[in-house]
């Protein structure tokens, strides 16, 4: 049992938790929590520390996973300190980060309706981990992100997305414009949410292959990328309102393609 | 100039951001930023403070509605300690808290298709300023919440509405329950968002009096106050989605009503 708040392993889970830099170097990312290490997919995992108090309890709950792991216990003391959270739920563990290809992420393009949403620079943690539980709700195909998009593997993120990250695909794009193309030629339009758009979000027809595009919380779409879309869809509003959250606007469009795809008419 | 970190005023606005109590037993609330004090009725401020060294930027930019309010210079070290922010904006004010009446908000069912959204001991600050935000933007009426409800005056509530807060009444109900039968005597029906329910939220008719009834991030509707609905739906979900987030199940109902309201088919 590791008691020593000093010890290299416990060090290690508090930078991965506070550094992208230092998830990216090893490639891992922090999981905390009973219900995100039940989902996290078995040969994803790398380590697991359970608290001292609460191993009894998750020894007999995880039971079956466990066995194919190998995990570590650690002090009530030192878990406070591995952990990000205020009320810790006594299991954390490492997992090797996801590399999916852009190519095989279109791969099916071909053969299904394919649905993206397109992020340029969102920028807050709770946000995009919202789009990716939202994503995987309406059936999204993947998550496309421009480079400065905020981290996917940041804790407060990996929370927010309730355990879809395991499941959609994502891509960070070193060129995001030039991602557009690929989908295009797959015959997916992009829809860019734009303030200044004269076409209402839920005139057109999304029962074909189909992209959002949003922009940065602060400063909405980039030019450039905005340029780059088929189409500029607003979302009307009422009020006073100028603009809605970027995860209330994805939701808003994600879900009025699947409400169509649903249904038929 | 208010340089002592000591001054009362100073303590007053860091406990007002800090604590509901004071809050209600002073009838405050603390805004900050330029934009939220922008947007504030004039008449409902009680205090402003600027931060020395925004002094001369914000008397330029906000002349006209400063001219009316008297205001208080404090140095950036007091400001920093009372701000709630970690990049203050150099402008913080004590906003009077408002009292709406339920019988006023709904003094027009009669006259008009009424929208509510109706939030049960949503708990996420974050998520309750969102729906605020998004109620606004969809044209909602009101918002009603149960006592136990996040508290609307909570720093990062405030922030969240965008200044929807200004602009939306609200309620909090002491019993949450009995005001479902003002609704329902003024022929707005109640939409329970139910994991259960079998009905899809977007074959229903929203074009009449509606209120849309939300519950808790982690235990949904209480049994009571779900039984007391006109009728459960759900928002369908795709994958290994389990629930989506309180205020994105908000803003897709609230958004499937206006988008109906406005398309008239």
């Amino acid at each position: 049992m590791i008691t020593s708040l000093q010890n290299r392993n416990v060090k290690e889970a508090a930078a991965l938790s506070a550094k992208k830099k230092e998830r990216d170097r090893q490639g891992l990312f922090v999981v905390e929590g009973k219900k995100m290490f039940g989902e996290a997919p078995a040969e994803w995992i790398s380590r697991v520390y359970i608290a001292e108090s609460a191993e009894a309890e998750i020894l007999e709950q995880y039971r079956a996973k466990l066995s194919g792991l190998s995990y570590e216990t650690v002090s009530d003391e030192v878990f406070a300190k591995m952990s990000d959270t205020v009320t810790p739920q006594g299991i954390l563990c490492l997992v090797r980060q996801q590399h999916y290809n852009i190519e095989e992420m279109l791969e099916n393009a071909n053969k299904k309706r394919m649905l993206f949403i397109l992020l340029e620079d969102i920028q807050d943690p709770g946000n995009l981990g919202t789009i990716f539980r939202t994503a995987e709700a309406a059936g999204a195909d993947g998550v496309i992100m421009s480079e400065r998009t905020t981290d996917i593997y940041n804790p407060k993120t990996i929370r927010s997305t309730m355990g879809a990250v395991y499941r959609v695909p994502f891509f960070y794009a070193e060129n995001f414009p030039s991602i557009f193309n690929k989908l295009q030629e797959r015959n997916i339009s992009v829809y860019a949410a734009h303030l200044k758009a004269e076409t209402a979000y839920d005139v057109c027809d999304y029962k074909k292959g189909t992209a959002f595009l949003i922009g940065n919380e602060a400063n909405g779409l980039s030019r450039e990328t905005a340029s780059c879309a088929d189409q500029w869809i607003s979302i009307p509003m009422e009020g006073r309102a100028e603009s809605l959250n970027a995860a209330v606007a994805s939701s808003i469009l994600l879900y009025e393609a699947y409400r169509q795809r649903r249904n038929r008419t």
